[in-house]
């Protein structure tokens, strides 16, 4: 068996207070720690409008750079001080919502010691949270929590056990006549199972969404993804088959014979963001009588010439953020409306193909699955 | 409330091959990368004997070392090749198992790109696995699995919800009436609660025990010890009353409340490693209506006149390495013993105080417990 490590990080933040930023082009001195970084430490800070700032101590390094800015080459060059720290701030304002980033120090890529570590473009990198002013819906609040497990599913196709992230709603177990209707959702490229927990908060959304009786509690099944692994630009290279068949065939079975849910279609979501969008395009037009809701977060679109026999399919769901195309997607949903499909989009509003694209998608989304 | 972090990261591994150390004082060349890099990632390395071999690219860098190791300074000091790619062996083998560590580059510390992380020594540190002649124990296999869930706790002491990290059973949830007992497992000083997951495989470890029908199945909780924190050698300003009151007036009840336990003192014990242990032996001292099995892992003895009424008292298991103190453990045992409590002591051959002590502690503590 091949030698592996599976790694998962789960991460929870409380969110501090946020003022809205100013349009006059000073930057606000309120800046604040990232509510990502490490335990004590002060860097990297972000303030109110966006602005990042970092700290790093390296006395005799030659030159250190942070990935994340706006800077001539992209990113933002620190300088060192006397006392041999580099520090810097980015150029303008970044998105709202969860960045990745890494520094680059004498030529060679590192992570920032400040911050608290995600997986995303293959790597364990760095992640910086900027405030927004809609975060409340994924803050740690007081109300009651769901827990998220990992299970170890055998699958036989890859001739080990594999790692998923199950999400069970608050009061799940408690009740063993109660039955629970599942989400499967996949991440983007080079990310991992961590993803949707980490980055994507996706146990705190549920949390306040069913706090706040929003939603038909459900069960969230995230896995890994890239099966057959392709690197970035290579995407033609991708083979479905690998990840249909532990899809399909190993967990799926596995999750609804140890977990209570309700083992049919019309209780089976799949939504996936980018390349996981793709795959669940793929996945639920190859295989159609496994899922009845589709969602593709800045994960492509669907026509209505897609889906031979769309009587069992209750919704399709596609979203991205407003820096990406939002017209492709907008005219995909009125398409197959007019062709009688129940459809659905949602744009988030000044981001772009980045995590809070993706928790604002889940936000609108949940609501929507299950209900009938 | 204070804007906070918390992070889990769970880690599993497959355990490679492995070959016996030669005694003759030659570096064997069969260097495989470590079983805890990123994925992908070919270093660090480690050999059959336990030296590591590291990679590190930092073409402009003047000095590049890392922490592990046994140079001049302690740790290894690496040199730049032609293509400013910096290598370095550590001098001399590394003890078995488990090892936190970190680079300098030009004065300031980071993390190996290569590897994964870990939380300890209040940071996230890189770690790094040197192969052990009985790694099998811990190892992932094809046997039935448990999970492992993060669970969200309210802490009215704190202000907040906390974090913990269950260990369930295979098999557990699936008949509603059968219930099951409970180890309350701590880190030592730096770590958190991921330490025993990542660090410590404690679900593998159980998964292969159940597995091989070697213990009475039980329930692992682990959660963050060091509510109030102190820094390294500041012990004696380290309060247990903060972190006692979260665990039996707060965390217990959650879960004998959420959790099929059997809630009653003859079903709970009580270990800790290192400060994990201090914070066990002060616990147990000042409730001793609460627990019934205590095993401190490197982390301290008990005296006969330090437990006032030993009547419900099961096991006293003391641990430690070859390398620590064995005498000491040893002695209080066999002090206990004589005084009529039930005691263990187990050392760990060739290990000092580092994880795979405890790993192995974990092992022979599981079968004794519950089983009276």
């Amino acid at each position: 068996m091949k030698l592996f490590s599976l790694t998962l990080a789960l991460c929870m933040v409380l969110s501090g207070s946020l003022c809205f930023a100013q349009a006059d082009g000073a930057i606000e001195e309120d800046f604040k720690p990232s509510t990502l970084n490490q335990p004590g430490k002060e860097y990297p800070m972000v303030n109110s409008q966006g602005y990042a700032r970092f700290r790093v101590e390296a006395p005799e390094a030659q030159s250190v750079s942070v990935s994340l800015g706006l800077g001539g080459r992209g990113g933002t060059t620190l300088t060192k001080n006397e006392e041999g720290v580099w520090m810097g701030t980015t150029e303008g304002p970044m998105d709202e919502g969860f960045h990745y980033y890494h520094l680059t120090i004498d030529g060679g890529v590192f992570n920032d010691p400040g911050a608290l570590n995600f997986y995303g473009s293959t790597r364990w990198e760095s992640g910086i949270e900027i405030p927004a002013h809609d975060q409340d819906f994924y803050a740690l609040k007081d109300v009651l929590h769901g827990n998220v497990q990992q299970v170890l599913f055998p699958s036989k196709s890859t001739g080990t056990s594999r790692r998923a992230f199950v999400y069970t709603p608050p009061g799940y177990g408690k009740d063993q006549t109660k039955r629970y209707p599942v989400l499967y959702l996949q991440h983007g490229w080079g990310e991992d199972e961590t993803a949707w927990s980490n980055q994507g908060h996706a146990n705190l959304i549920m949390d306040n969404l069913i706090a706040e009786g929003k939603i038909k509690p459900f069960i969230i099944v995230m896995t890994y993804g890239m099966t057959n692994e392709v690197r970035w630009g290579h995407m033609n290279e991708f083979k479905i088959e690998n990840f249909q068949t532990v899809l399909v065939d190993e967990l799926i079975p596995y999750i609804d014979t140890n977990f209570s849910t309700i083992a049919d279609q019309s209780h089976r979501a799949m939504a996936g963001l980018s390349m996981g969008g793709m795959e669940t395009k793929t996945i639920t037009l190859n295989k159609p009588e496994v899922f009845s809701y589709y969602a593709l977060l800045s994960g492509g679109i669907y026509s209505p010439e897609d889906v031979k026999d769309h009587a069992k399919l209750k919704l399709i769901f596609l979203s991205c953020g407003s820096k990406e195309r939002p017209d492709g997607v907008k005219k995909a949903v009125d398409t197959l409306k007019e062709a009688g499909f129940n459809a659905v989009s949602y744009v988030s509003e000044g981001t772009a193909h980045e995590f809070l694209t993706w928790r604002r998608s889940l936000l609108e989304l949940a609501p929507l699955l299950f209900k009938d």
